[in-house]
This record gives C-alpha cells, structure tokens and sequence, in this order.
C-alpha cells in the first residue's frame, strides 16, 4: 500500500497504470549544447501542469507519423517558457531538430523494466527475461539516474541469489559485443589494490608461448597509479577494436589491451557511475561485472588473483573464501572453469611502481632478472592455469612455466605481441624512459623492512604524476623483511615535472609509506 | 566489506578517506544557460582524469581566497575541452562569473550527511543530529539525485522507527519557516483520493466561527481535478507569503492558502521528486511530511481523515488503523493532539467536481443547502476538533457545529476569510461561472447506481480541463443507492472549450465513471 499525503503526491500510487487525459501538446524546440548521455527534455511547469506530466514522467516527442523518440522529463520555471521544448544534444541529434521547429507531445508510459526494479526494491525475485529488459534499459540509457540508483540500492540492501547473479551476468554479455576465440581460450582476474602486481604481462606471454589463447582486457588507472592498461601502453599501443583485437590475437595467441576501446559488457560503466558516489557495489554486481567481460571474449579457463592481507581490500580470510566460492559457483554456471588463487597483499609486489617503472620489471622479469617475487607469482599463476585446463598434469604445471622462461619463449612471445600491438619488438629494459626529476628517500635507522602500504605508495606516485605521467612513479630499493642501515635507500620517487616531483617528497614524508623496525602498526601511526 | 573488479572501481572503497592528491588546477569558465537546481560543474574527462576526481565528485571551485562553492562534478568527452569549466546557472550566479574567467579547482570532500545516508543503507539507525544533517543538505541542494535516491530507497527497504521519524519531522520542520499563532490552533489533514472531497474549505469557516484559529495550508491538484488550493482560488487569491498568511489569520482566525506559497518544510518537495518517478513514498516519510507541515504552522490540535474502501487509497481495514496509530503517536511527540477518522472513501463527496462546481457547492453548504453528504461529514470532522480541543463537552460537538452552520456564522466567516484573501465577500453560488460548454450523460437503463469510481470521474473532468479551467469538471444529479430511469440524467460535463469536452465524453464513454444496476464490479468491468 502507498499511504500518501495529499500534498498531490497522489500521482505516485498509480503511476504504472496511470491513463493519460491528453491530446498532444503542439511545442516549439529550442536546444542547449549538452551532452547528459541520456534522454532529456525540459518543459515549463505551466506546460507540465496541463499536460498532467511530471518531473520523471516519459514524454514522447513527435516529429512527424514516422519519427519519434521517448524522453525524460525535466521541469523549470525559467529559461524555457510555456510553449517552448528544450532539447539536450542526444535528443536533437535522434530526431534531427532545429531551433523554431515545432514538435507534438504526448505523455508515455515507463519502461517495464521499472517494475522489475521495484519488484527488486520491495524484497521479491527478478527472473531471467526481467533482468535482460533491466540491462539493456540500462545500456540503452532509458533509465534515470534515480531510476538506476534505486536498482543499485535495492541490489545492495537485499542482495541476488545465484540465479539472479547468472541472469544480470547473461545480460550484461548479450548486450554487449562477444568473440569466439574457439577453446582453450584463458583469462585471468585479478581483485586489486596491491601496487606493482603486474603479473598479467608475464602470465601471457607464458600462456601463449605454450600455445594457449589469452585475449587480455585490462583497465587503466583510476586511483592507483597504474593499471595492467597504463603499463602495457608504455610498450605498444593498448586502444584497439573488435576486429582489431581478433587480428592481433589470431597472429600470437594473445593480447593485452584497453577493455574501454571494446565494447565488452557496456553496461557496467553506466552501472559504475551510480555506484561509484555512494561507494556500494553489491557481490553479486561485483561478480557480474568481472564474469560477463570474461564470458564476452568467450573465456574457458580462469584463474581468479584474490590478495588478501593487512592494507589489501580482503583482509578477512572467510571472505576471501566466500568471494572464491561465489566466483567457482558462478564460473560453473557460465561454462568458464574457474580456480581462485588467494595471494599475499599485504604488501607491493615487485619494484617498481608507475607505468614505465612496471614496464621495466616486465622486461627484465622475461630476461630472467627483475623481482623475484613478481617473477615467482606470475609463474604460479601460470601454472595454476596450466593445471586447470589440463594442459599439464597435476603438480608439473610451474615446470613448464619455468621452462618456457629460462628458455626465452616467454620473452619472445612478449616481443611478439608487442609488435602486433605497435610496438617495438626490440625494446630493452633499459631504453624505457623514466622521469628526469628523482629523490631518494633514505631510512633514518637501522633495521628491518617491517612494512610497505600499497595504498600509500600509491598516493605518492600518483602525487608524482603517475599513471599520466608515465615516467613517474616509485622504485623499492627494499622490501618486507630486508634489513637497511640508516643513511640507506629505501626508495626513489620520479617524476617529469619537479614541482609534481615536489609535491610527491611532501607526501612521501606525510605518510611515511615504508616503515622500517618498530611495532607501531601502520594502522594506528 | 566492499569486492571490486579491477575495472579501476577501486577508487570506490576509500571514497571518504581518500586523500586528494594534486595542486589546484586552473581552468578557464564557460556557461550553460540552465538552472539544475543544484550546483553542478562539468569537467572534460580527461583533466578529471589528471585530477583524479570521478563524476559525482565534489569539487571545490575557487575564485579568489575568500570565494568559493563546492559542486558536484561531471563529465563530458566533447563539449567542454581539457582546460575548461562549464558552469550551469547556480554555480555561474553563485560566483558571479562570466565566460572566460579562470578559477582554481580543488577536490573537496563528500558532505557528512552521506555517511549516515549509508548508514540506514546498511540496516542501521539514523541519530537526531545525523538526520538533521541529512535534510539540511536536502534542502541546501547539496545532495545529487544519486545519493537522495539512495536515501529514499534505504528508507523504502529498511523503513524508519518512531525516534527516526520524529527526527526526520523536526528536522523538515527546523529547516523551513515556522510561525506561532498562540493555543488553540486547529489543523486537518486528508490523506486524500476521494473525488469533490472539499470538506476543508467548510471546517476552516465553521472552526473559525466558533473562535479557534485555523491556518490552513493546501496543496493543488496534481492528478485530481481540483485540490483545495485550486476550489479556493475561484472565489479568492491563494499565494500568500509568509507575512501575509500571518496577517490574514490575525485578522480573521483562519485562511485557506496554497502551501506552496509558504516555505513550510521545503525538503518534501525536494524528496518528492525522487519519490515520484519511483512511486514510492516510505511510510515514515509520508508521516513526517504530513506532520512537519503542520507543527510549522504550530498546530495544537489535528484531525486527520482517513478515508477507506473500495477505490480508496487505502483499502484495507488493518492499514487503516495501523496509519492512525503511527499518526497519533507521532503526534503525541510532536505534542500535537492528534485524532484520526476513518471515513468512506468508496465514492465521491459532494455533486461538483473540479474547480467552480466545487466553490458552487462549499457555499451552497454555507446557505444550509448544497450537498447534504459533504455538509455532514464536514459538521462530524469539525465536531470532533470541537470535542478533541475541549471546546465542547464530549457528545456536545455536533450541536455546535450545526448551530454554527444554520445561524450563518460559519457563512460570514467564510466571506469574511474570502475578503481577507482579496476576493470578493458577496459572491453568490449561482454567480460562480462554470464552463460554457456541457454535456449531460444520460442511463441507458432503470435501476439503483451502484457505485461511482473517484478515479474515473476525475480522469473525465481533467480531460474536460480542470483544474487548469476552473469552470471545468463534472456535476452528479446521482449518487450510489439513488434509483435512476432510463433516459435521466446521470452527470453533466462542463468544459470551457469544446475540443476538450469531446475529448472528456469520449473518456466518459470509455471509462463508465458511474454505474447503473448490475452486479460487475467496477475492477473487473
């Protein structure tokens, strides 16, 4: 029931079923030069008043018998008079209007979808077919930002079951593109937050060169300073389309690109920029959102990175569990056979941080030399893989991972696909550019490495410029559990620009991000 | 715990202890020539990029030391180029900026009043000061509809208890204007939905008269033909500022203005238009937003008229009750003496419907004629004030009430009020001019009318026009259990405009408002 004051909030209650008492409105259009990525209209107050419409409502704008479009409606008491429409550009472009044209209007009715979505927000079950017309609303913006909240929040307060989640994962495939790559076609995932943890560009190459598909969509940067994207860029190039992407994979058996320059799952940046301002993001949309990219390219075998620890995002083990579960469950009923590897996030991984920093260790990481411990978690990954698609047996996968390091294939396939990407094939580690403006911060006592934020690192290169900027960044001289002398470095911070540089030593001094000896814990610093 | 793809979501997780890090950036204004009715920047996506802010951001827009706003960010990809600023009129206003000028950016922090939005996202309970804080940035147009959707919808799920009700009531209450008229002031609310339900318009002259005070806010219609602010401004002006309204109650005991004219708990309106595309309205909401309005107005005593029944808003005995009980303890709260009415609400009140036929009615009632069913129930709603303030002994309201209609004291009142609002004190009803053109529905069969739907008959008179025509609406020769003959006469249209009163008959035709004989029910005819 709607108890409802009669503040004529009364249009409220029967809104779905609402008849409508008017002929159509004959508007003249004016347009405003903005892009709100959805379609909006604006009319005077007076206008809505008699037309019985309000701000919400659907309005269908009529050009002609044939042509029309169903919009949004806006109010205003000022800037647009009785008689007048104003149109934002999507509106204009859909019906090819101009200024002075006139328009009839006619109030329409919501999309279904709606119903599915309060149907979610009053407790009940969304079923296949409900959540497919909800995703492709979404992905065609017929629905407000009022309209997509209440879907996130409804998803957040009373959670999917695992029908739910496969029916918004199915829909968020098919309202996107997808590729077929035939079988033993790999991915991999990882959670995030944990600086330097580029294991994607070796995992590849490694795959590839043992003959398996791994067509890589990775992310940029948001707030950390670099994504698997900002990295490979420093490389080759990152922003391909379909038909791009399937030339470069077709010709080495793999990729790592940009997942934004293809158009895999759009739904989920839409679903992102109402989650992102309240900072909810519902399990069963997090699962969605990582399975349908993979499903998109048409994945097989999946190995999920889950980092858990102090300063990581899971730093509670039965999560971590329960995380993997859902994911295996999941991964089950998409046909992708998935294995979970819970890793150590408590601290950085490799040395360097930033885009060419990362792109260096990658390098020599392929030579043999770089981070043993990026090295050493990129080859159980890969033998994880190994094992899971049967391409090894049980136990021998990290052998093969090993052998086609030491044996130069893994470089050589990286070289590869590097030059399918733009690149330069005969790029070396030390020909990669880093920032001219460097400090070094050294350690004011003896002891030992105790602990290194990744969140704190990761403000501090970004401070110097990264993931823009890709020469900035940070460079660990040591790691967890190394003992320095005081006077010794502990890291150095780049950057191109000396007042970023500037910026980067003040931060680095505020927030102290490697602490060496003592038991103060981070946390209460 | 929050899971998060590395689809650069991340950023999601520290959103309120994020640490911004970069100088301010400069940038150079451009407007668009729109009110938002918030403050609303928006930014090229790749200087957000360098700046490290996501839309629905805030970001705070500096001219010089001493002037600033903080908006709320998004963001575009063409429109505005990297360097610039486009402003939307508040921001532009607020600054006093023109085109061209440079300001300095700087992320800004998210107000605190989204923490405890997300509180009650998470099942928790708002305190007094967290939800005082929550509806001043309602009102301060500092929330975007993302995060006031979510609030809504949070209350929707989790719902309110009585201490969050009574907070979020004076809270709407604190944040708009408050005036006090001394003991004894009366109020009476209808949760509305019943058609010609103008029973205000004869309590407020008839409770005047009797020398208690009575300053009554009413809404306009929305969806119904005609509210009570709507029926009064046929016969006198209905927007009156808050000086005014005071000025005409000092004068005369009573008023019977638009609230929308007054700044009585501005956030209902603001919540309301997240509501309404949603067509939810949480039970807790609706109470306080009922109540603020009231104790606004410093009422001491309030009748609340609750109407039930088949067609009725609400329908089902046990909500009935349940309302009245939420009712009347939030008003012992608030310390308004509240008492609640459980009326018929299968029906319409009265003969006319829409503006003028209303107006006709109120003062036919005044003259001891008019329509005896909104006469009588008007004399029990204000009997039981009479009896609830203690102005009459319990038993003794009703003589009153009558005496006060059939000596005239209640009609000279009424005029009086009437002349007070600057209309005209000797308007008769039969100079009340209604529309031109009409059209009389005739049965098309003998027998008893067995039920009329207030839902179709207004759908009929705003089709006819109302309430935007005054003269607008419908008159009913019959009502239920009347015995009709073929051939009488059932209702009359009338309409200024003869395009709209065909419009309406064909509605009439259609929708059978009013129903002769038979046993089908009106749902499933």
């Amino acid at each position: 029931m709607a108890w409802l004051p009669n503040t004529g909030t009364c249009a409220r209650v029967d809104i779905y079923t609402k008849k409508f008492n008017s002929l159509p409105m004959e508007v003249v259009v004016k347009s405003f030069e903005i892009e709100t990525g959805k379609l909006i209209v604006v009319m005077n107050e007076e206008d809505m008043k008699e037309l019985g419409v309000h701000v919400g409502d659907r309005i269908k704008i009529k050009t002609d018998p044939k042509r029309s479009v169903t919009a949004i409606l806006d109010a205003t008491t000022s800037l647009v008079q009785p008689g007048e429409l104003a149109l934002f550009q999507e509106v204009k472009e859909a019906l090819k209007l101009k200024d002075g044209d006139t328009v009839d209007l006619i109030p329409a009715s919501r999309p279904k979808s709606i119903e599915f979505i309060k149907k979610k927000l009053n407790g009940g079950h969304i079923h296949g077919h409900e959540m497919r017309e909800i995703v492709e609303d979404i992905v065609d913006n017929n629905l407000s930002d009022i309209e997509l909240t209440a879907f996130m929040v409804a998803a957040h307060i009373n959670g999917y079951d695992m029908d739910e989640t496969v029916a918004l994962t199915q829909a968020m495939v098919d309202t996107g593109d997808t590729i077929d790559f035939g079988d033993n076609v790999v991915d991999k995932h990882c959670i995030g937050g944990v600086a330097g943890n580029r294991t994607t560009m070796l995992i590849v190459p490694i795959i590839c060169s043992a003959g398996m598909t791994m067509p890589k969509t990775s992310s940029r940067a948001i707030t950390s300073p670099a994504g698997t994207a900002d990295t490979m860029e420093v490389l080759a190039t990152v922003n391909f389309n379909m038909e791009e992407l399937k030339a470069i994979v077709d010709r080495t058996g793999g990729c790592i690109v940009w997942g934004g320059s293809v158009n895999l799952a759009p739904a989920d940046d839409k679903i992102i920029k109402v989650e992102y301002p309240l900072s909810i993001d519902p399990q069963g949309q997090v699962l969605a959102s990582v399975m349908a990219k993979k499903k998109s390219v048409g994945s097989d075998y999946l190995i999920i990175d889950i980092p858990f620890g102090r300063g990581a995002k899971i730093d509670d083990l039965n999560d971590a569990h329960e995380l993997a579960k859902q994911f295996i469950q999941l991964g089950k009923r998409l046909k992708i056979k998935t294995k979970c590897v819970v890793t150590d996030g408590s601290a950085p991984i490799g040395r360097g941080i930033g885009p060419a920093l990362e792109a260096r260790d990658i390098l020599l990481c392929l030579d043999g030399e770089g981070p043993v411990d990026l090295l050493n978690k990129s080859i159980d990954l890969a033998a994880a893989v190994f094992e899971l698609s049967g391409k090894t047996r049980k136990g021998e996968g990290r052998k093969l991972a090993e052998e086609l390091v030491a044996s130069g294939k893994a470089k050589a396939k990286m070289l590869e696909i590097i030059e399918a990407q733009g690149g330069d094939p005969n790029i070396r580690p030390e020909n990669i550019p880093v920032g001219e403006h460097e400090y070094g911060i050294t350690s004011d006592r003896t002891g030992k490495v105790h602990s290194i934020s990744s969140k704190r690192v990761s403000r501090v290169a970004r401070a110097a410029g990264a993931p823009k900027d890709h020469g900035a960044g940070i460079y660990l001289h040591a790691q967890v559990g190394d003992t320095v002398t005081k006077g010794d470095k502990l890291y150095t911070i780049y950057s191109s620009s000396q007042n970023k540089l500037e910026d980067a030593i003040k931060f680095a001094q505020d927030l102290v991000p490697m602490r060496v000896g003592g038991l103060i814990l981070e946390e209460v610093a």
